[in-house]
């Protein structure tokens, strides 16, 4: 099982790779057979190759991602609040979502699931 | 499946029913065959009986509960971040954690998982 250290760690590096619009470090992450609910209620994407094209075209929005309050990882799993802002027609949407990860044994992620509704999402 | 404000509505009366040590009202939030993972990767509680012996222990601590950030509910599930905290030998705990419900046609909870790890926790 990955340790809280490594958990913490990858949870950083995937927001340091979704500020850095750079869909290979995030897609280095997820392992192989990996699962993507983004949002919980969507078709999962599934597989690198999914998972890099949903990534592509999230970072293409130029966004800015930050955390909100300390990454929560026990058990081979984390979960984490964040906010991600990018310009849109001319202003600006702010989205908060809650993100799991599940990790497998090599601490690669295999299932990620981001919890966000309409009312997490702001355009101002 | 629930609405957004019906799971708002849970959450909400989640916090306010442990704030109030209130473990019958936490109970009513959730389905009979419910299962609680409180913290993930611990035994599972499941059932009424096993559910309400958890959380009567656990508010006899005279939690202090507080949400931090929105809560995110969508397709049936939501997600919300908070802080507890309750005196401990003198002193006081804080936990952070992440909890995640998953929603039945009824609206009631049937799955809870709590996300927190060791350094989610701090004694001042």
């Amino acid at each position: 099982m990955p340790t809280l250290e490594h958990m913490h760690a990858v949870v950083n590096s995937y927001v340091h790779a979704l500020n850095a619009a750079d869909p290979d470090a995030i897609v280095a992450l997820y392992a192989d057979d990996a699962v993507v609910e983004d949002p919980v209620g969507s078709a999962p994407k599934k597989g690198k190759a999914e998972i890099r094209a949903f990534y592509a075209a999230s970072v293409a929005f130029k966004l800015e991602v930050e955390l909100e309050g300390p990454i929560r990882a026990v058990a081979g799993e984390a979960a984490f609040a964040f906010r991600v802002s990018f310009p849109m027609k001319g202003k600006r949407m702010t989205i908060r979502p809650i993100d799991t990860f599940r990790f497998n044994a090599d601490g690669l992620v295999v299932h990620m699931r981001a919890f966000f509704g309409a009312d997490n999402v702001h355009t101002e």
